[in-house]
């Protein structure tokens, strides 16, 4: 950890990109211009730490981002950083600019850079948690997922106008490969009649069992939300297929939100979180401390170490599935 | 033509479902009841009036539809209306609940139906197209277009956000099997770099060159707008491998935006259109005239006789095809 | 505390009205269902249950309302059930209708006349928090509240484009007469230049000085999230006043966000809170427990005794105050 | 009008903004490089003109702006520019800059002054007609009208949530001082039982009787949309207390929707009606013509004389008013 005082932060977008991704951006300038720190800002992620394409940002420099989705500072992933080469010519380029501290605003992969990077060069360093996927440790909410569990529910509200109207059954797949929260939720907003997360192992002939007995009861149109890491065994246009060859009188339809999750303005949630947690990442280097990643609690701001948040598990809060299948009664 | 005072109008929905079918719904209703005139509210379309699936309906019971998306009237395709005996039981149940019109508020398919139904029972039908297609003739808008535009265009702006901050290319496939008005007009609103419509041949390797013109300029984010029944003779995902490999290093990726964009609240303009066909329809059926689809043109709403609306061809303004090439320099 | 089993529940949504009702409401009848419990709704909250305004509901006829801002089972204020006279005519027609025990949803207004209720007619009651104000001890979000910031926020966003586009300063009041939760966090995430709370003293020459030291920045437009309840002494148009004596040359307008923030399609965040919350009101009633309001913390779903409830005071986080006071920077 | 061929075109908005403003200014600056015409940006409408506020346009520099509301140029009035001195100034600079015409997107008072600027100094000038209230001679839609009503519409939806579950009457105020395009539309769309515009005289007498009929009718809620310049002789405030005066019985509430109306990102109606008639109003100069507004007739681009275009009446249509009062039945 390093003594000597910060008077300059390197900010860097890196992996998927989230709605609040900006807003965290500016959260992390604007608390450096209060502190009278200098920002550089890193283009593309690691790849322009090492190709040095580099802005030099100020609090007005930040005007009218928080409500931008995306990243204007780009995100990329970076073969190069995995090298050890890499990352030497990244600290080269830091130390060229007179940076004393880096802030990472990505995913778990971010930080496994991160942390690799800061033992080689014991170099400060803190994480933001930015993924619509909601799967880090440490934090109850990571930037972007509630922006994403909006999108993704007012699509299926407008599927849903559709479905009723022609009593349709609807299999819908919203994002989510090693994670059920979007599915989750959404399938509970959304009310969806059966909701598929890779956390749990859904034998097909159950899910079958499900549709059947919805059937029974009267339900004329129906909604399944399928997370992409769901354990069926097969994909989407195979459930599909599978549900049709057994009920051929069903009209069943596929829709697959992709990649409009991952945009859009940010929530108000969101950019209050990144708001809070920008300030929490600067100020933490301020005080000496680093290689953290901020996280939220009980809606309270705190810290989780890097190493820790990296190799912690899943969190999915299973009394929630239980919810989603009461209200599909 | 009925020479006969109306005293009761039956109102159907038919076809795929379309935002602004409410509102239609409302306006048949309550323009009767300014009038006296009975309404009967049909359910499943024409299959609905095979089966005597009827709901009287005034003016209150459409209270707060108009925002609402879908039909609550339902709508549905019937194979038994295509047959003789199916309209001779159609035609019995309207006589039986002493229904004296009856409007369908549908595609050309569905007046196609009407037609025959008023041929071979002289019964009094007018039309009212609730398509977000905007394919048919005698009518520059249909009731739910101008809503699927915006919602179309809403999510191509989040997958712009993640396009810009990955510097990636989407092809994205909209609605519009035999027309390109939604992929035109989205694709204009949506600043895509190239469209491709059904009403236009599209040469792949003149696609890949106008790819490889922008990547040339510097532009390095891309979205291609692609309607369901483009002229490529590919579909979307041979279309994204076509181009990766040739271009091995771009990063493309594939989104459907498929039936949420039939869904949602209709926006003002189709409420407004709604209301204005409503109107038209019933008060020309109270003025002893029929077999007329309702149109809006300049404008002003008027009437197109319902052959004519099925057998009219394509309108799509090429001017538009123009900007759109201007657009993406 | 009741000791026999509860085969009836009745529901009601009582005070101010907030998105997320509907869900909440779905969540009770479809719990009940779960258990083959019976619902009765009552409409216009307690004046409907003096009333006997009732209306028997099942899993079915909760359909496609958890997207539906508002409440289907209407809300009112109740003078008559604030005498004893109301509360007992109120009781018999419970009894009448065989119901066992009783959700409110609502504010602490309408927990207060259910504790009465339950006091002099040991009937078991259950609270949940809905409200947009989020002003409710024991619980870090209520109902509405998350729906009301993202709607607040959509509608400063779009005032700041015409603040920026003509170099304006706004002042924009939102809601929240006692609390600062809306103020705080549209400010925020509206990106607000300042930001006035009722839990705040402003001088209002430190506000007029906050301006200035704005406007010498080089800001060029400026928001100004307002409370209802701020502690200025002046409402907003007396604050524009004297700004504007001040500054003549500021070009300031005044926006009052009003009664949309109470409407619209609640976010999934309330939609999942709604069913949560829902099913744990009424599962705790099963377990023969009563007299709760159920919260979340910490992302759990939890109980505070009503009595705690209506007792408890704010709970507004002043880091959050910070936060707002470094990114106005 | 000039005969030398045209090589450099300023562009500016001018008066209040307006969404798809920035959608035109990209669709000038395209449409010029796609014919290798220089661009130049005007900041601040003639403001920046006198005061040399300029900047160079390329095609890549409007990336990314079709989807944003307000407009980057900045718009302001200029009192300079209504003198000869400040017209003669602006004049200087344009020639300084060798720019060799002017395309202008505003309302009539911005066309007013581009005319004076023609005479003057024999300087060619187009007009896109950019304002939410739709009242300029010569076009049937201007830019930013259709995105305005999507957001009034938007924001009555909310409203009649909260006014269906209180059973409430709303007073609802919507921009426009001298047009009712805006209530017109918006209150059809909205549901809304009485309109009141300033194109008609609306006796405050019979606004009351509709009222009370409407109460008779069992109507429970009522939406009351206001044109900021309707003919009552009373502002929004005095209307609601003169009906609570006669009908202490009502729950009335005002909501005044204010500039937001003004924001957001445009509709996608407006979007490509901002590049079509950018591609026009550019061509039409490069074909050696000016002193022309491009407008929309008939989805159909054409030309009215700015001359024309000024001193052009209402064009309200009174269909609309017929389809208001049976719609409110």
């Amino acid at each position: 950890m390093s003594e000597k005082k910060i008077k300059k932060i390197a900010v860097l977008t890196s992996g998927g990109d989230a709605p609040g991704m900006n807003a965290a951006i500016r959260a992390v300038v604007r608390t450096c211009a209060y502190h009278n720190v200098a920002v550089l800002g890193v283009y593309r992620g690691y790849q322009g730490m090492i190709e040095e394409d580099f802005i030099e940002l100020n609090a007005r420099s930040v005007r009218d981002t928080i409500n931008k989705g995306g990243t204007f500072l780009k995100s990329a992933r970076s073969k190069d950083f995995r090298t050890k080469e890499g990352r030497q010519k990244a600290y080269e380029n830091l130390k060229k600019h007179n940076v004393d501290a880096l802030v990472v605003i990505g995913g778990d992969g971010s930080f496994t850079g991160a942390l690799l990077f800061n033992e080689e060069h014991n170099f400060p360093v803190m994480g933001i948690p930015g993924t619509i996927d909601n799967d880090i440790y440490g934090t109850s909410h990571t930037l972007g997922y509630d922006t994403a569990l909006n999108t993704a529910v007012e699509a299926i509200d407008k599927i849903r106008d559709t479905a009723s109207s022609h009593n349709r059954m609807f299999f819908i797949e919203v994002m989510g490969r090693d994670a059920g929260f979007i599915a989750l939720n959404t399938g509970i907003g959304g009310g969806a009649e059966r909701i598929l997360i890779p956390e749990e192992d859904t034998p097909i002939e159950e899910l079958l069992q499900d549709i059947e007995e919805g059937h029974a009861k009267g339900k004329t149109s129906n909604i399944i939300v399928v997370a992409e890491g769901d354990k069926t065994g097969k994909n989407i246009f195979e459930l599909k297929e599978y549900v049709e060859k057994k009920h051929p009188e069903y009209d069943i339809r596929v829709a697959i939100l992709g990649h409009m999750q991952r945009g859009g303005a940010p929530s108000c949630y969101d950019r209050v979180l990144a708001s809070r947690m920008g300030v929490k990442a600067v100020e933490t280097l301020l005080e000496g401390k680093s290689n953290y990643m901020v996280g939220i609690n009980n809606d309270v701001i705190d810290l989780t170490p890097l190493e820790k948040a990296i190799k912690g598990g899943s969190k999915l809060d299973m009394e929630l599935v239980r919810v989603a299948e009461i209200m599909s009664i």
